[in-house]
């Protein structure tokens, strides 16, 4: 079994020092081009990658954020990850992304694999988790953003959006359309402090103006099309039948206006149907669907600046540098023909 | 700064030896509940992630997988991602995803990323790279294997399906309805030999019948809504207009069908639309999509049970086990309403 090369080899290779290995790997730019390039030759033949070998002692540093995203399924993280890659890799940092089910302790051990292989920064989605999850991120002192979600008082620094006060807006634009029976296909609020606040704010509405969101108007479920189905169908079995579904995403919203037609109902002139997310199936659905545009691309550019700013060793390095202010990020409903007003 | 807590610091807080530390994070069963509780007290406490100097270095193993796809948005992979991660998550293993742009170079990089954390294995899309970063990955001996890809002589193990094969069978069915005027919204085929090869398909299938596929009616586009429409509208106002566009993927078909409309013309009776991977988006527009079906989740599972059986320790570990057969499976044409008879 030959075994992996070594910093050394490289630079026997090159016939260089270690040290100067290690410039061209962590400040390429400080070193002649000339050197570079045999350098740069030599690791290329060797096949050598730097690991704790090598860039990382080298600067205590690894070139690696991890993410640890609910899903990869039906897209919903899909384009904010996808900015948030472009945005790290401009820096020359690679994005590691694990996913976990929507399942706290999941979610609990890939934060600490990722901290075991030495990720520079973590990026997790929403605020609610065990404490002691947030002790070992103060422990091991790597920097984080929590995006997806976005609280005024709360102690970490969030690139997000107010999930309470965004379904509070859409549910106002209902029942300014007349909608007094309402129901709720909400997302699992389980592990999910997002979903939970997406209800909260749909009730906050309703009391508003003296309604009451029944418990039995809400039927939660995972996002995914066919829980979707299943859920509105229940809901749209009730006696009187609600006029409108106000779907924690945009993925149950195309399952509950499936359900819709399969009753032999038209959206929106019998029932109205709302999402949340703006991903791609929502304006390909016919009719398409009304719903919150969240801008997924934006707070992943915002999220890696973020996290870069507190690993750039000009600022004094993840530990020195201070804590950049947290960012709210606006949301806007967006009325489409899946909403319309109440029959 | 308070320094990471090491294996010793572990053992210490435990009162037991570093070797029973390594025991419980790389073969629990085989040590007395009692004293695993106790480890993993510490453990916890400490807030103690195994890494080089822990569990890596005790079993040669890191308990993480990586994998680098070309994108995370349009869920063009995320359902076979997520199988893949479920499949591992119940072998302990924990997937880290990285994210290329359809870019050679930056795959590559990835790929070096990637073994300098340290995975214990590889999942690759496709088959097509520079011989380079095959002699690195045999070199570093990491077992991989390369996905939604399959070719009878590839000397690497493929779990994947036959992409040349699926498109002229696809061809075929389109020529059966009577058309003969085809154009196609393509995938870009720089870096990637499976839109290369859904091109080659297609041609190969209109030449069996004596018809040509002149250059002019192929276009490449990103694999995105926008793009899509762009790319159809050009080639709908070819004299005479093709009567079917092929699209490289589902997401190119679901902007062709847009184009379609914008041009005042019908999905199918006007010009039909077809696409290719079966996604969520397939069956939720209107007229559904004629598409083939990609056994997206089967083909996960399963290659995370290739890559698991290269390293099961009991199996030799990866340098010792036999490679795994490749596998080779079925895709299905689904002919849906957006593919009529030619007008």
């Amino acid at each position: 079994m030959r075994s992996r090369p070594t910093l050394e080899d490289v630079a026997r290779a090159a016939g260089v020092s270690t040290a100067t290995v290690s410039r061209v790997v962590n400040t390429p730019d400080r070193v002649r081009a000339e050197t570079r390039q045999r350098v740069e030759a030599a690791v290329a033949e060797l096949g050598y990658a730097p690991h704790f070998g090598g860039r990382a002692l080298a600067s205590n540093r690894t070139g690696t954020v991890g993410a640890v995203i609910p899903t990869m399924e039906n897209a919903i993280f899909a384009r904010g990850l996808q900015a948030m890659q472009e945005e790290l890799d401009a820096a020359g940092v690679t994005l590691l992304v694990a996913t976990s089910d929507y399942d706290a302790a999941k979610e609990a051990h890939q934060i600490q694999t990722l901290l075991g292989r030495g990720v520079d920064g973590l990026v997790l989605i929403g605020e609610a988790r065990d404490p002691a999850v947030y002790e070992l991120l103060e422990r091991f002192e790597v920097p984080f953003v929590l995006v997806w979600t976005w609280r005024a008082d709360s102690p970490w620094p969030c690139v997000g959006f107010d999930n309470f006060a965004a379904a509070r807006d859409l549910a106002e634009r209902v029942l300014d359309r007349g909608h007094r029976r309402i129901a709720m296909v909400a997302g699992v609020t389980r592990d999910n402090d997002r979903a939970e606040a997406r209800i909260r704010g749909v009730r906050a509405a309703m009391e508003a103006r003296g309604l009451a969101l029944a418990p039995s108007a809400v039927v939660e479920c995972d996002y995914r099309i066919e829980p979707g189905i299943e859920a509105a169908r229940g809901l749209l079995a009730a006696v009187p039948r609600p006029t409108v579904l106000i779907c924690g995403n945009d993925v149950l919203a195309a399952g509950a206006c499936r359900a819709v037609r399969a009753a032999g109902l038209r959206v929106p002139e019998d029932v109205s149907v709302t999402g949340f997310d703006n991903i791609e199936i929502a304006e390909l659905l016919e009719p398409p669907l009304a719903t919150v545009h969240v801008p997924h691309r934006r707070m992943g550019r915002m999220a890696a600046r973020n996290l870069l700013a507190r690993l750039d060793p000009a600022a004094g390095g993840a530990c020195g540098a201070e804590r950049p202010a947290s960012l709210r990020l606006e949301t806007e409903f967006l009325a489409r023909g899946s909403l319309g007003p109440a029959p």
